[in-house]
C-alpha cells in the first residue's frame, strides 16, 4: 500500500502558503490505518524499548496504537495544564514567541529505553523539546518515528545522532 | 486486573473539590494498557462497527487503539480550528458558558454503523455532541464504551436508549 493515496492534501492550512498533510483519511480507512500502525511496528522491531512517548494531540493518534501493537506503555507530552500530577515543563522557541510542553515527572525512570513516535516530522522543534525531556528524565530515546517527514523543512538536522525513521517523505 | 489499582487520585484538579481520575498511570504500564484496550475490545465484539469515534485529545488514547485492536477506522472529534477540511461544528453548553466541537463532515458515511471511545463518562456533554454530531452526518451509534464512568455525575441520563458501557465505575 502506498499511504500516499490515503493522505489528503489541503491548500493553506493552517494559514497560506502551506500545503497541509491531513493524516485523518489514513485513520478513518481501516486498511491503510491498521497498515500504517504494523509499518511503525515492524521498524520498531530495530530496538528494545519499554515506553512509547507521543505529543498531544496527533503523537496520541500514532503513538498510542503503536504501544498497544507492540506492547510497550504509552506517555504523553502535552500542553500545559493538561496533565494533573507533577510535571517537567519544556519551553521552546518557535519562529515567533515560544512554546511549552510538559510530561509527568514519573513517567520515565533514568534507564528507561524509549520510542517517540508522532505523525510528521516538520521544523523538529517539537520532538526536540520532546527529546530533551525525555533525557531531562534520565530515559533513553532509541528511536524516533514519524509517519511522515517533510524533507525540505529539514527538522532531521535538529534530531543529528539520533535513530529516526518514517515511511514516508515529501 | 482491577484497573482502579493502576488509576492515579489526584485532589482538586483542575480545580477545587474535583478528585480527577488520571489514566496516565494506565497507559504507562504496558500490562495494564493492554488489557485495558483488550477489555474494550472484548465488549466491543458485541456489535459491528467500521469506526471507532473519538473526542480530542484523550479519547485519542482510548479510541484509537481499540480501532487498530478491532481493525476498525479512526475518527477524531477535535476543537474548533484543528481539523483541516470541511467540518460540521457543534455547540454545546456547559455549567457556564459554551463549547464547540468539530469533525469531518466526510469522516462518517450515511449509513455507518460508530461506536463511540473515551476515557470517561462524567456529566455526558461531550458525548452527547458527539452522538448527536455522528447522527447528523448519517451514523448510526452502535455502542459507546468508556474506561471509567463516575456514576455519581449521571452522564448515564443523557445517553437514555444508547448501548452505554465502562470497564469501571465509580
Amino acid at each position: 500500500m502506498d499511504l500516499r493515496d490515503k493522505i489528503r492534501n489541503i491548500k493553506d492550512f493552517p494559514k497560506e502558503g502551506i500545503n497541509f498533510k491531513d493524516i485523518t483519511t489514513v485513520l478513518k480507512d481501516k486498511e491503510a490505518f491498521n497498515y500504517c500502525i504494523n509499518a511503525l511496528a515492524e521498524i520498531a522491531k530495530e530496538v528494545e524499548y519499554d515506553i512509547v512517548v507521543g505529543p498531544e494531540a496527533r503523537g496520541f493518534l500514532v503513538g498510542a496504537p503503536l504501544a498497544y501493537a507492540t506492547k510497550a506503555g504509552f506517555v504523553p507530552v502535552r500542553k500545559p495544564g493538561k496533565l494533573p500530577a507533577d510535571t517537567y515543563s519544556y519551553e521552546y522557541e518557535l519562529e515567533y514567541g515560544t512554546d511549552t510542553l510538559e510530561i509527568h515527572k514519573d513517567a520515565i525512570n533514568p534507564g528507561d529505553k524509549v520510542i517517540i513516535a508522532d505523525d510528521l516530522l516538520a521544523t523538529g522543534g517539537t520532538v526536540q523539546s520532546t527529546i530533551n525531556m525525555i533525557e531531562k528524565l534520565g530515559g533513553e530515546v532509541v528511536g524516533v518515528y514519524f509517519m511522515i517527514e517533510l524533507e525540505f523543512l529539514k527538522g532531521i538536522e535538529k534530531l543529528e545522532g539520533y535513530n529516526v525513521k518514517s515511511l514516508i517523505k515529501y
